[in-house]
């Protein structure tokens, strides 16, 4: 997202104190009712404390770092001055949930000295916002500090109670896992590592540590949010668990050697963020992470299309066809050439098959997975050259393929898989870009399934975090978008750049094809935890729930096919894949009529109801449009989701398309069971919506025309 | 060197034996004085033992690997079956000391194949020449080993004595190291490793391992050197000393996980290599370790050229300018541009005056160092993005010298110092040779100085290894020749990719301005270590002998004169440095005439005398030329060389110009005491030269004009 316009005024600037440590302890910022409080303790060591409505959220908490050259640079500090400031400004965002976000908060500034020499400094800024608390550190130009290694970040969060937590694994590699949800006491990921589906590196060294966004609630009702903005050149941030005292602190990614960062002065650390609020919907509508991002410097981004695609995927997550296009490397014939197996799904007939479903439904974009050589022994090898990203196999006719798909006026999406081997994308890298802007492709997604090439590097560690980073601008230089699975997972940093459309990074749909899956529950965690950072290129729609895998045929879905429907809305994304085979969704034309016209970007947004584990309703704006889409989705437990629909424009009659579970639904046993329905409605109504276990609702609303007006009769709730 | 003609013929192929373990025990293959013999023990071990004129120069030693999936790939096995073939054939390198290398050699692969489960296959492939053995590991392709990882290569090498051994520490990082001379049972590198000046990286966690080539001789005589051919997607080979057994076992340089090497079947290890002989000379005289390298797939070669070059250089190591152009990248002016501090050396009109220098001596080259951003701040803080390569300093005019240049004839040589940090010069790479090509640039000295990135890895590991590798195809493809400082030391990879055609990988001449220097035994012992795998740039020819560096006044040069000019025989490298200052040589013009005369590219080699870590004298023919030029160096002591010119055409009368330490010159106190004189010989004449403690000669024959049968007197030895 970018700064399109800035209404900006800073409010003021308050004071630079140039004060002894002993009289300005604890110094303290509020706005609403969030309340910040900073301290230097008796050993000069800082911490901070977070208040919510006068109930205590975090209790002090240290601050500081392990240096590898200094293992004390978290305390003998004595406090130099502070300085404040007051920021409302709101800027647009180039794509989004909301067309316009306000960015309102009150900033502190500590500038810390050590007392012994070399008297090194070190600023904290803090930034208290309505809906929380950021807070990064800074490493000002000084003598005494250049280059410099962190050992450990001894950031703590210092909670008040057992809370209840939805966690996973605190992994260097994946965040794709089941959620549980437990007590901060019972948190211990040994047996969840253990029992994981081996298709993602697991590297989980910490039983006690887990992933950001953390969520939690407390005992009295408040939902807390711990996560971080802006990550850029440091490590993810995990949390390791104090299960006795309730406390949790900054694990940070290892690199190779074992250091966590390789930082230079001036420089900073990205934010780290406590959202709260006595609301669920409020951490869900918080912009606080994006906020804490830097505006992009990207002028022209015109070029950046939010859009849904389909393409040449499921059909090989469930065995009807394969990425690779030989059963090995080996299999060549008397000239040396591959010996196709016939199963090769990204074949040019088939693709030109998905390119005419895509035109045929409004589609923009079509995605090929397993067009370019290397499948044949790309997994488990740790292996560096591995794939060609400009060598399409014999079948693949991409001229052909770029030629037809523009006739038919579809964009194709590019496919770059690196099985982990960033150091060889990165040799590619430019040839990689400047073929797919040669054969008109603009956007890409790009998969790092596998371990990490550097060895020894993890996917969320410094260098990768880099890698992403580096990527995402070279992406920028050609105006091509990217989709990134298998990254650490996002932290708003699509307001920096905004071709960064969306990421995997977590759990997606597909484990339902290649595992065991993921239960009713897992979509309604997923906005609270991996959304919180930026879009999740989930792959929802699937309609043919059961059955779909020919060797696992006991397999199926574990939601209704209007959960699948309401999840375009519930789960946030600019890229919206449509993920199933064609001929499934022309199996049921009138609830694909949903997919067909769901938007993936928005005006507005409400959180009408949620609560992490149980249930969301959301209502979004299309963009420049006055339709809104509503998506409502439950656990496995059935239940009414009442829906006011307050904020329609008051008077205006609209037309509401339910796209519901049908009576007798259930995502197990009868999960393609929906019901379409449609009413007149205004803003005085209330949907009331019967989900299923396991099931959803999804709901257009648009203004009604002359003719709806005479056809639909005016809801009445049942 | 390439293969320009081949002279084939393939003497026999003996036999293929299907035979069982037992009745082929042992296997001999023997070829003039040298004998192997293979042996499978009785756990299935493999096992090989040399002799060279019936002594026992290798007991038997085990063979075989640890795999991180089978740690017992070393027994077990039983012999499949074993064939034979012999070899005899020439071809021409590119460049060389010799224009024809024979390449005649009987080989041995023994094919063998675990009982247990799953069966693997191994072979090892014996090649034994008349100057010793060479042998590798090969893993055919089979259904049971396929992508692998070598724990650790388990090959000794057991020898029969306490023998006298050359030697500098096993380090990860570097071969710039002093050597010392002791005997096998006393090897310790710990002091050593402590004590080295701190301008490379040095990592040396085994203080009984040694680098190769390791150079030995035995009571009896002997002298036998190890080291490996043909290093390609490996790790460079140390050596670990069982001090009590005499025994050398492979230890190799591990990635950043601890792995060995990431193999795939079909594929080998690098050749080890085991020369032997009683005389020295047939030492030097080996081109055993270019043999076992692949011939070059080049086809044309004709823009490789060895050349002479000065450069930008000197002045930066004696501290008389910087590479940097400011003090720090933080010393910015209000306009944020870089504050120059005046001392930069490589401004255009500087290196115009090294231009004029070489056009003016017919030296083809012109090296500039510290020419393009990032100076400042790049050494020693393991930063990734350091320099930029296609980014001159604001008063480096880089069109204005390119064309400079060319108007004199004279060639830029083109200089990439990555500090180590790999990944953002591959990041670089394409644009950075486009650059050369661009400014006409034929060559570049890359440099590799500080802790490699991706952190974790070595200088000498796998990954590096093929980053080399992967530099010298990138240069090829630009036609650009590379000299490599701060590599894994070479094993004859320049046969493969003859614009490799040179790297530092050793202790240079450049150690005498920034540290204690290394002693007069120094280039006596480097023919027989590091150059068995490769011309190393040695940078020889300082003429200024002491006083050069300012700010350390007692530091001098361990050599005379003489000697200087000696090195550009004995240290053999196709690009050959005149690395003193311009003024340097100016005041010493006759002896500078022989570096103007002293050729890079020769059609023959004699090694008349050599004694490890005491003298050599070498004798080499000028390419397509009838010249000779003589090279005869010592160490501490002074002594007489002893110099037959049986070598020279019977019956021609020559001119030799010899320049030789003066009476009473001496390397401490009377370095620069050198004389020229000249006589007329012939190939019955001995030269008998005096050279003084630390001295040399060099001495040019060319036959002899007219005028010089006037004008000089016959040689009579003194």
């Amino acid at each position: 997202m970018i700064l399109k316009k800035i209404s900006c005024y800073i409010l003021l600037v308050i004071l630079v104190s140039r004060v002894s440590a002993q009289s300005v302890n604890p110094v303290q910022v509020s706005i609403g009712k969030v309340k910040l409080d900073f301290v230097l303790d008796a050993n000069g060591t800082p911490a901070y404390a977070v208040q919510y409505n006068q109930q205590q959220v975090i209790t002090p908490s240290r601050l500081g770092f392990s240096l590898t050259d200094d293992s004390t640079f978290y305390k003998g500090f004595e406090l130099l001055h502070t300085s404040r400031r007051a920021v409302n400004e709101s800027w647009q965002p180039v794509w989004g949930e909301v067309n316009t976000i306000r960015n309102q908060y009150e900033e502190l500034t500590v500038v810390l000295r050590q007392r012994k020499a070399p008297n090194r400094l070190l600023n904290i800024v803090f930034r208290v916002f309505e809906e929380g608390v950021g807070f990064r550190y800074e490493f000002p130009l000084q003598p005494n500090l250049k280059y410099f290694i962190v050992a450990d970040e001894l950031t703590q969060f210092n909670l008040t109670g057992d809370h209840k937590t939805f966690w996973i694994p605190g992994d260097y590699d994946t965040n794709e896992y089941l959620y549980t949800t437990s007590p901060l006491s019972t948190i211990d990921n040994t047996s969840i590592v253990k029992s994981s589906t081996d298709i993602a590196v697991r590297t989980a060294p910490d039983r006690y540590a887990v992933q950001t966004p953390l969520m939690m609630k407390s005992k009295e009702g408040l939902y807390i949010n711990i996560h971080e903005a802006a990550l850029i050149n440091y490590p993810a941030m995990q949390l390791h668990v104090d299960r006795a005292r309730f406390s949790l602190s900054s694990s940070l990614v290892p690199d190779a050697t074992g250091n966590k960062a390789y930082l230079h002065a001036p420089g900073n650390t990205p934010w780290r963020t406590i959202i709260v609020s006595d609301k669920a919907a409020d951490v869900l509508a918080s912009k606080m992470i994006l906020n804490l991002n830097e505006p992009t410097t990207l002028t022209n981004t015109s070029w950046i299309k939010p859009m849904k695609f389909v393409g040449v995927w499921w059909e090989m997550q469930t065995a009807k066809a394969t990425w690779n296009y030989s059963n090995f490397p080996d299999s060549t014939d008397a000239n040396g050439k591959l010996i196709p197996n016939g199963t090769h799904g990204a074949n040019t007939a088939n693709v030109k098959k998905y390119i005419d479903f895509a035109a045929a439904n409004g589609i923009g974009g079509v995605l090929v997975e397993g067009w370019n050589t290397g499948w044949e022994d790309w997994f488990g090898n740790w292996k560096e050259n591995v794939f060609s990203f400009t060598t399409p196999y014999p079948d693949f006719d991409v001229r052909e393929i770029t030629r037809y798909a523009a006739s038919k006026g579809v964009t194709m999406i590019m496919h770059n898989e690196t099985s982990g081997s960033a150091t060889d994308y990165e040799r590619q890298l430019d040839t990689a870009y400047r073929f797919m802007s040669l054969m008109g492709y603009t956007s890409v997604k790009t998969g790092y399934v596998g371990k990490i090439i550097p060895r020894g590097e993890h996917h969320d560690g410094q260098w990768m975090v880099n890698h992403y980073d580096r990527v995402a601008r070279k992406a920028a230089e050609h105006q091509v978008a990217i989709d990134v699975h298998e990254p650490m997972r996002p932290t708003g940093q699509h307001r920096t750049w905004p071709n960064w459309m969306a990421s995997e990074a977590g759990r997606g749909n597909e484990y339902n094809a290649f595992s065991i899956g993921s239960p009713p529950e897992h979509e309604t965690i997923l906005p609270f935890t991996r959304l919180m950072g930026g879009p999740m290129d989930y792959t929802p729609g699937i309609f043919k729930m059961k059955g779909y895998t020919g060797y696992a045929p006991e397999r199926q879905m574990h939601t209704t096919l209007a959960k699948q429907l309401a999840l375009y809305v519930t789960m946030y994304s600019p890229l919206q894949m449509a993920a199933d085979l064609p001929e499934n969704y022309a199996a049921k034309p009138d609830a694909f009529q949903f997919i067909r016209d769901v938007p993936v970007d928005w005006d507005d947004t409400k959180i009408i109801e949620a609560e992490p584990g149980d249930y969301i309703s959301i209502a979004r704006k299309e963009k420049g449009k006055p339709n809104w889409f509503i998506g409502t989705i439950t656990d496995e437990n059935n239940r009414t989701a009442v829906l006011p629909l307050s904020f329609l424009d008051k008077g205006q009659q609209y037309v509401a398309v339910i796209y519901g579970d049908a009576p007798g639904a259930d995502w197990k046993s009868n999960p393609e069971a929906y019901r379409i329905e449609t009413f007149l409605v205004d803003s005085n109504n209330t949907l009331r919506l019967k989900l299923a276990a396991g099931g959803g609702a999804a709901v257009q609303v648009k203004p009604a025309s002359p003719t709806d007006l005479k056809q639909f009769k005016k809801y009445t709730s049942k």
